[in-house]
């Protein structure tokens, strides 16, 4: 067995423990009693050190030494590159720090579930500056082995080859717009009529609801589900994806625009490279290309008055409301557009959220690199929020600085992959309807031209090229913000 | 650290392992879609190896020998000595022979799923014999370890202590008195009037109905679940216990008696001694252990009037049929007491019962010591079926021989443990009833004290005693199987 493929085998080993851990994790958050709990954790616990052990074993050095000799297919030495980043990723940092990051993380994100509750950001501060600091630490670690700074030493941990000049650049862009776009679009709105849902819509009929436009997405039910928990993602494995989501049963709308995003990011996952499986040149490309295709279901295709005719007879006739006018094909699109500034990131529509982000993104560049520091963070926090969305933060730490839970377990360089992934979508939008005639593809009902669009340029890839080279051979230029911009024009206006 | 304490570490991070792989094999058959079958066998594989190295690690031996010398408290040393028999049992096979009748074990059972609808003895015939041989050679293997004698070092993997000796005993004494009892209670059932069940019963609500009944057997949902499955078990860990049943929309009460059935699995590894969870000391006592407390709440506690008094009035009105004659106490109990000599073990009621074991045991047992061949097993299936139940199976494998999954995969031994199972259940009764007022405490609704009996007699006890013991403690004597004709003769004649 030659090198190269001894690290396959070892990442295939790897590959298949992270296969338990999915599920587990998926059950602790679907399925397990809570009385379960202590007994997972340190079964989960346990699988992690085992995976830890393998991932920095002593012989992997010398096997990669040996391996980048080796004679290798292109396909091969490509493999290899993505197997050592792994590798890497996981060996740039001492033991201890990791020990630390995890303990310091859990604490302050603990703690932060109450104090969030009593506003009560003297508490909070006092637990978030030790993570700050532990994150510079980690970020000096990172920023000296791969040669970036320091604040994209963690961009590069979700967005590979990504760097905080290309942002600020694309950024400033945004910003020169934005603000005043989301004013015309209030303008434009304020006259709209929009019927509000009434009544209830009871959980079974909303679940029907949600396998119904999972099965108009193709979503492929052999290898995947739908459940619920308390805070919906998509999890599972690629030949097995779990998505969940949670009901409201005074509106259909927010699980319904939530089981549509995860299943963007489910069949991104069911049409990554069957042949890699197990290896990192088969998995998703980033975060950012990951939230691409969510937004992509979410926003580009499903938040427009075509999918809302195929949508609006698919509620009716589920909640057995064929009469009520809120629930018509026009009410129901002016219901998922409608654009409010508001405090909360999670709840934004297309058109705020990325003042969320960049407002985000800017206060965490800016603690990484040791610009400001965590006392400052909520004059900042205010001063922006005021800047681009017009809204009064001051002294509101719970519904502002202290909303998120990304930065209590010191996941700083995450936030832009939101923003990036909304670009990626409206870019890649426009570039689909250069071959394929989307309005007449979702008004058909058969939407398969446009997941073989998807599958062909983005999700077969899986890892093989870099975001750069993939995004340019998708759509023949790499990222440019303009089609983001167009579309929210082109929507909105 | 001392050597007994490195063992415990030890295993308590094999338990944790094997956390992880009885929840991904709950996943597998409650929640996985078929498309997930082939990447999740391959990570079920994966920890199993990891588990296996960790189980036959070379330090063990020494560990063991340390550990052994060292002072210990007389828990210590009962845990100790449970360790090593862990240890040994998966220690004693060479590793080529544990591969091999994993290969052969499952050819075998692939293959039978279609032969037994086939009716093909001729092909079955040809994967059983490598599959009995081998069992042959693992048998001669354990026997030398142990001092067992052949078929006794197969039977001491599910009933540790029990010998082919007593069951010979046992069984010879049952069969003096069961045919006779087959004979007069069919009789006095020929004129009993039974009202078959009519009309649909809905999933939801047969599965309403089982958690309510769950919820009478005090089940803890905090530490488990109810879910459904092709074929109904009692998996997960005792934190997190999940049952699953199947449903039959034409009759209910089999799908409830089943959903009972595992309820009483499940209470006993829910009671286990939480302190020695991760133990083999705190795990349960045997098979046949295990299934007497099944068999305690499928058969001691349910099929009888008081309990079906309890049960009539949550049916009438979970079905809505509050005027259904057929669903009266009087006539669920009828139904749950019907004794029917058939073909096929799993559908046999509780009298019958025993005579499908008995003829497993004396064909398994001369099997295993070289009395008789494969060959000869239809003839004698045959001649016992004709003589213990008076049913002929000439020419019908598929409903004689052939029925069963057990020898397929090699799991001669296993057998005796339901029969067993049956007989401990009625001492078990027979003793709870000279302290508990078992009819008035049904007829009350609070069954607490019925379970606080086994919790503290059987469930608590994990694996500290020998099953000798265990039973002595909680009866006064050994196993007694004049307690199981006792009963049988009082509830049926
Ligand atoms: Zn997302
Ligand atoms: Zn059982």
């Amino acid at each position: 067995m030659s090198y190269y493929q001894k690290l396959e085998q070892h990442a295939r080993k790897l590959s298949r423990l992270g296969h338990l851990s999915a599920i587990c994790g998926w059950d602790q958050a679907a399925m397990m009693p809570s009385g379960g709990a202590e007994a997972r954790s340190e079964a989960m616990a346990e699988l992690a050190v085992i995976a830890h052990e393998l991932s920095t074993a002593d012989y992997l050095a010398d096997w990669f030494e040996q391996a980048e000799q080796e004679q290798l297919s292109d396909a091969e030495r490509i493999s290899l590159a993505a197997l050592k980043r792994q590798w890497m990723m996981h060996n740039i940092l001492p033991a201890d720090l990791v020990e630390q990051k995890s303990l310091l993380g859990s604490q302050c994100e603990h703690a932060w579930r109450t104090q969030r509750k009593e506003n009560d950001w003297e508490g909070f501060k006092q637990n978030l500056i030790p993570v700050v600091n532990l994150a510079r630490k980690e970020a000096a670690i990172r920023s000296k082995a791969t040669g970036l700074s320091l604040y994209d030493a963690l961009l590069d941990l979700y967005e590979p080859g990504m760097t905080s000049e290309v942002l600020d650049g694309i950024f400033a862009d945004v910003k020169s717009w934005l603000p005043q776009l989301i004013q015309d679009v209030q303008n434009k709105q304020k006259n709209e009529a929009v019927l509000p849902l009434t009544g209830t819509f009871p959980i079974v009929e909303q679940n029907a609801l949600s396998l119904d436009v999972m099965k108009l997405l193709n979503f492929d039910f052999n290898h995947g589900r739908l459940d619920i928990s308390t805070h919906p993602f998509c999890g599972g494995v690629s030949t097995d994806v779990r998505i969940t989501t949670r009901y409201d049963e005074t509106d259909f709308t927010s699980a319904l625009m939530g089981v549509i995003h995860e299943t963007g990011h489910a069949r991104y996952e069911q049409g990554l490279p069957h042949q890699w499986r197990d290896l990192p040149v088969g998995q998703a490309r980033s975060m950012g290309i990951h939230e691409s295709q969510s937004l992509f279901f979410e926003m580009q295709l499903s938040r427009n008055i075509d999918f809302a005719r195929k949508l609006a007879p698919l509620a009716q006739k589920t909640f057995n409301r064929e009469t009520d006018s809120a629930l018509t094909a026009e009410n129901l699109n002016t219901i998922n557009t409608r654009v409010k500034p508001g405090f909360i990131r999670v709840d934004a529509d297309e058109v705020t959220y990325p003042a969320h982000v960049i407002l985000r993104y800017e206060i965490e560049r800016d603690l990484i690199e040791g610009n400001i520091e965590v006392d400052d963070i909520p004059e900042i926090w205010d001063r922006k929020m005021q800047a681009y969305l017009g809204i009064d933060t001051k002294g509101n730490f719970k519904d502002g600085c202290m909303q998120d839970i990304h930065w209590t377990d010191g996941s700083f360089g995450y936030f832009p992959s939101y923003t990036l992934g909304a670009m990626y979508a409206a870019q890649f939008m426009a570039a689909m309807k250069k071959v394929v005639d989307v309005q007449a593809v979702i008004t058909s009902g058969d939407l398969s031209p446009i997941f073989t669009w998807l599958e062909t340029n983005i999700w077969s890839k899986g890892c093989t090229l870099s975001t750069d080279e993939l995004v340019k051979q998708a759509t023949g230029e790499t990222l440019n913000p303009r089609f983001f911009q167009q579309h929210l024009m082109a929507r909105y206006l």
